[in-house]
């Protein structure tokens, strides 16, 4: 089918608020490693889909995929090998005492069940969560999430959630240069939690992804989960460390990215990268929040845990582990960060380079102090971007920070392209004054 | 692994909210047509997945998947064949105006987006549903499921739902004998409806599963589903039919089981079946709710409509035309039903026999009169038929149901069997009195 054709076709059958990629969309028929390419074969350098993972197609997890599709996928009512050898592997990447592992079918399910364990172990009904938070697709999961409820078509904030300043110590109040940051962010959910106390609620779980994503690819200052996560605890709650986005090594140093700041959440949640673009999801947790949510009613997911998900899911797994993708995705992730920073020396549109391994961010302003968000100018960036065969998009609450987060297999060279070319497209991007 | 070692397993990584079926559990490990087989290579007849729809491991759909995993799996942000080619083929076997599909990864999800999709086009929030429904394990389905929410470890009824009884025609206040009780089970939803605004309320959806599962496997009597719509219109409310369980051909004389009450519903969710045990689901709407919901907010799925859910929903779908598995249900399905009513005439705890195609009930009761339920017999019933080779579940809201819905391909032979070896079990199961 033509693009033309297949456009129309989308206008009949899909709905509308289901968007594309590009002013000027791709037909994209194959991917491998690091690249996608379209119909005629041109490759696109893919620095965005944190999805496929360990690479598109990669043909370990391909061959593992196809071999247990040939041969079963069923529910967890049977005994099968595939998903306890699953749960003690994923577990034990994990610190203690998390332990115990639920199996669902994408990141907005595995949410929705740590919001439902949270609220089952605490007898609490409550959530603070980060301003701009995205945890998922659900009718729970968008109460839970600034970044659907305060913006076009949203509802506001639901009474049952509380919303704590993202700690961006770049754009928001509490900046680098305090060295107290990281306790005012903090003290900031302390005061969520007891304003909620005094207005007769009570609070089951904090939930924040470990580099909040939707904010800006936001790099937690260090010690802000420590001292987080100590006055949810004080307040009776649980911590919920949404890992969808940012976990299975992408920071490099660790396996997770809250391990990077100290702590040792009570729920974590996986998605995205989980199954490298196979439709899975998981909840981890401790045995006694695990036993408190066995309360009688049963928790069934008719796919999850199915010994297809599980046998790519270990698959993943491998990979990450056999290749060295962790301290792959630190090296070049640092580099990468490194020469993304130099190119601030020549283009006073880059305000702030961020990330951990290879999560990160790429902030533009019109002016570095008054941080006027260069919007435009970021969605020009892409675009441009776009036609010289590189995939990037934007986030955060502006649109104007350019997002990164590539397979892992992503290399030095390809970061050195992705610099080159955009030196070239800052020097050219059209600048607006507001 | 033994079975010893999996289970013990079991207990460290998973939840124990995680149930195994029977009491002496299976380790399966291959799946082919209307057959599982443990790993002595016993084969076991799967009268109980509804999920492997056109039967395990069915080689046109394997193909399909292993082809397109090693081509591309990616998001619906760029342009693809297979999402827009599986919606106007979806779209194709609904009639007018249901014409717009939306993609996601379980059946909880297609009614979780259904809920929001309503609450947006209507500017309501309430839901009418029926008891004992079960519409999904998110938070969110979980507040419109009486079998969850009135059962153990549930929080009751929330206020903004409103509970109509399940149309049962053979347990329920109005009979098979009246033949005024579809509509007197329609006036009970319309009672509801008016309950909740004389409360202050406003419902924005009437739920209801086209047979519903967790009930009891019950059928709906003639002219149910046209009288509660007609209610459900009048108020305002949008008509949402679930079709996770039942859809896909199932029945036999349609595609839909909303299809055979002669209506056409606002909203139709899908799940289970639809990608043959891949983790899929998608919600069927028109394009005016569609775009009432394209509100500015965007619906965003990572996985669903991938490349490789969709060529595996088109080859589901080609799989159910191509064999005539429709036809083959209907055949099938009542033939079966003669049979299992004729165990009626030999063995009095037989209640009732029910079903539509393959979506197949069987009631066991220790007084035709009293209709007490035979729910130790029943669950005897299917751990003996276990033990034979033959895999049933029984479900209900005393657990008294025998429960029937195997992959479409199940044969005359097959039924044969069942009937066959059920002949014998329900002559030697212990009775009790209560």
């Amino acid at each position: 089918m033509t693009p033309e054709e297949i456009l129309e076709l989308r206008r009949r059958h899909l709905g509308g608020s289901l968007s594309l990629s590009y002013r000027n969309p791709l037909k994209i028929v194959r991917g491998e490693g690091q690249f996608l390419f379209d119909e005629s074969g041109r490759p696109y350098l893919d620095c965005v889909n944190n999805v496929c993972h360990v690479g598109h197609c990669h043909p370990r997890v391909v061959e593992a995929a196809q071999r247990q599709i040939g041969a079963l996928n069923t529910n967890t009512r049977y005994l099968h090998d595939h998903i306890v050898e699953y749960a003690s592997r994923l577990a034990g990447t994990m610190p203690d005492p998390l332990e115990v592992c639920f199996f669902v079918c994408s990141g907005s399910e595995a949410n929705e069940l740590a919001l439902r364990m949270a609220r089952t172990a605490t007898g609490r009904r409550d959530v603070v969560v980060l301003d701009s938070a995205y945890h998922g697709n659900t009718g729970g999961m968008v109460d839970l999430s600034p970044y659907k409820f305060d913006h076009a078509g949203g509802a506001g904030k639901p009474e049952h959630v509380h919303v704590a300043p993202v700690p961006d110590t770049y754009r928001g109040p509490h900046r680098a240069d305090d060295p107290e940051a990281a306790g005012k962010y903090a003290d900031a959910v302390a005061g969520e939690l007891r304003r909620a106390v005094l207005g007769g609620r009570s609070v089951a779980a904090f939930f924040a992804e470990s580099i909040p994503g939707c904010a800006g690819q936001v790099v937690l200052p260090d010690g802000y989960l420590e001292a987080a996560f100590g006055h949810v605890r004080e307040a009776g709650a649980l911590c919920v460390a949404d890992e969808v986005q940012v976990g299975f090594g992408r920071v490099g140093s660790h396996w997770w990215a809250y391990e990077t700041q100290g702590v040792v959440p009570d729920i974590v949640t996986l998605g995205k990268p989980i199954g490298n673009g196979h439709p899975m999801g998981a909840v981890v947790t401790t045995r006694a929040i695990a036993d408190a949510f066995d309360n009688g009613m049963e928790y069934f997911n008719t796919f999850g845990g199915n010994p297809v998900s599980c046998a790519i899911g270990l698959a993943v797994l491998d990979v990450i582990e056999e290749e060295g993708l962790r301290a792959h995705a630190l090296n070049v992730g640092a580099r990468f960060r490194e020469g993304l920073a130099e190119l601030g020396d020549r283009h006073d549109l880059v305000g702030d380079v961020r990330g951990l391994g290879l999560f990160i961010g790429v902030e533009l302003v019109r002016d570095r102090d008054s941080l006027e968000p260069a919007t435009e100018e970021a969605s020009d960036v892409i675009n441009q971007m776009r036609e010289r065969g590189i995939l990037l998009s934007t986030d955060g609450p502006f649109e104007n920070v350019i997002k990164i987060k590539p397979p892992l297999v992503f290399s030095h060279e390809d970061a050195g392209r992705v610099i080159g070319e955009l030196d070239v497209v800052l020097a050219g991007v059209p600048r607006r004054t507001s």
